[in-house]
């Protein structure tokens, strides 16, 4: 189970980087570029997280895998782009999916670290978009997530979802799993049928 | 006296938040990206303070309150915009209470840390005004800060005052009190009097 | 030696902080804006490095040389912008011996806090390169350093040359000054032969 979380982990950590370095490419960003920006887009948001908890050593200081998913990642995009390309379908579910997986976890982290469930929601929510918010302020365009899609909003539905359920002595994979396929409907809902929340008029 | 600083913070909080709130309108953002941008343009000068610090857990993350606060703020931004608007001035004076009591009780909480004065000083301008500066990168712009007012020398002028009445055996109120209504008045008369720093030509 | 190191240390600073006043200058901040701008570029990498270590006092908190090493840039950036712009050839020099010399002591650094070879190269850059990022985001620009210069490529291989020679016993100066040196070299080379890392296409 652990085992699966953390190849999961590794896997959305490949797929987020990757993302990453297709942007730094549309903006015409050198090698060094594409490592920084693919490295932010994956591990921004749990930094910020495991900084605001005090949380040593921030997850990819303490174990070097994350830094190597993201080399792998750029040299991917480097190698395979327009096969990557094609396959943005594929792409966008893992990415879906590591938004679930990063949103539950993050939550599930500062609970470890004593807070309110109202921080802990948060703290998942900024696991899972804030990478991307970094990313999109570093190439100099307004933080999409501010603009689109009920990205942030399913994040938190399916953190406050798994807040619900820890209150049961449900097995752990079912606590986990169920709030992250939550956020997946929610977030290919959004998409399929464009969905978006109201701004300030 | 506590308490009243305690609800002081709070109601700056508050409208703090409702400018970022107002923000993100006019820059069109939806829900979510409102609530990021008050939270931020509210905590994020504050957040930095205590990560600087090492003082956890960071203010608003041990005291659900503040997260309240802003939540609050954008509901209220959302139901009576034109209202609001329309109180720009009320808006400006409590704005002006807040930066002042911000900056007083940032110097007061990094001497706390052991910092120098001039740190101490530094602490207090950032809890004042870096939540601003975060809020114009989000959005996109050149933080105002760094064009207009002699806002951030103003916080500066009122640490300065307060690190000289600590000197003094003055009763707590009178000490934390005098240097806020100061910056308050520099404030007030830069902005009437459009008073700006000189730049390097 | 260390004495040696720590004025290097403040001259660096003084010269990443001018040119920080100077970009401030070019996009018309007034004095404010200047000095946070020149402390951001001098200051900023380290934060990031001593934040994300985990490591307090954060460099320029525990002493207060470095602040005013920043204001002494600033108030030269003021009194001498005429001279210290055709002096550019010096400054870039300078500029050159800070970028090593904060990337190689970075590294050393984290190697202090148990970090892995690469994670400890990777702070090493941080050190050197982010305030520059940070800068840039806060006048609006896309990073300079994404797209110019194999500057961080240069760092990188110092790190690397310093984490092999500390692996001998050579004498402590040798192992800090061989790799700040290859640093110049690369980056001195890098620019008069205009040579550029290739981006993903």
């Amino acid at each position: 189970m652990w085992e699966l979380i953390y190849i999961l982990n590794l896997v959305g950590t490949v797929v987020f980087a990757i993302s990453g370095a297709l942007t730094a490419s549309d903006y015409e960003m050198d090698g060094f570029g594409a490592v920084v920006i693919a490295f932010i887009t994956a591990l921004g948001g749990g930094t910020i997280r495991d900084l605001l908890l005090d949380s040593h050593p921030v997850g990819w200081m303490g174990d070097t895998n994350y830094l190597y998913a993201v080399l792998l990642a750029v040299l991917l995009s480097y190698l395979f782009k327009r096969w990557i390309v094609s396959l943005r379908r594929t792409m966008f579910l893992f990415d879906t999916i590591g938004i679930g997986l990063f949103a539950v976890l993050g939550t599930q982290k500062a609970l470890g670290f004593e807070m309110s469930y109202s921080i802990a929601m948060m703290m998942g929510v900024v696991s899972a978009v804030f990478g991307g918010v970094i990313r999109d302020i570093l190439v100099g365009r307004v933080p999409l997530i501010f603009r689109k899609e009920i990205y942030a909003t399913a994040c938190l539905a399916g953190a406050a979802l798994y807040l619900i359920l820890i209150q049961f002595s449900l097995p752990d994979y079912l606590t986990l799993i169920i709030p992250i396929v939550c956020i997946m409907i929610i977030r290919l809902l959004a998409v399929k049928y464009e969905w978006s929340l109201p701004g300030i008029k």
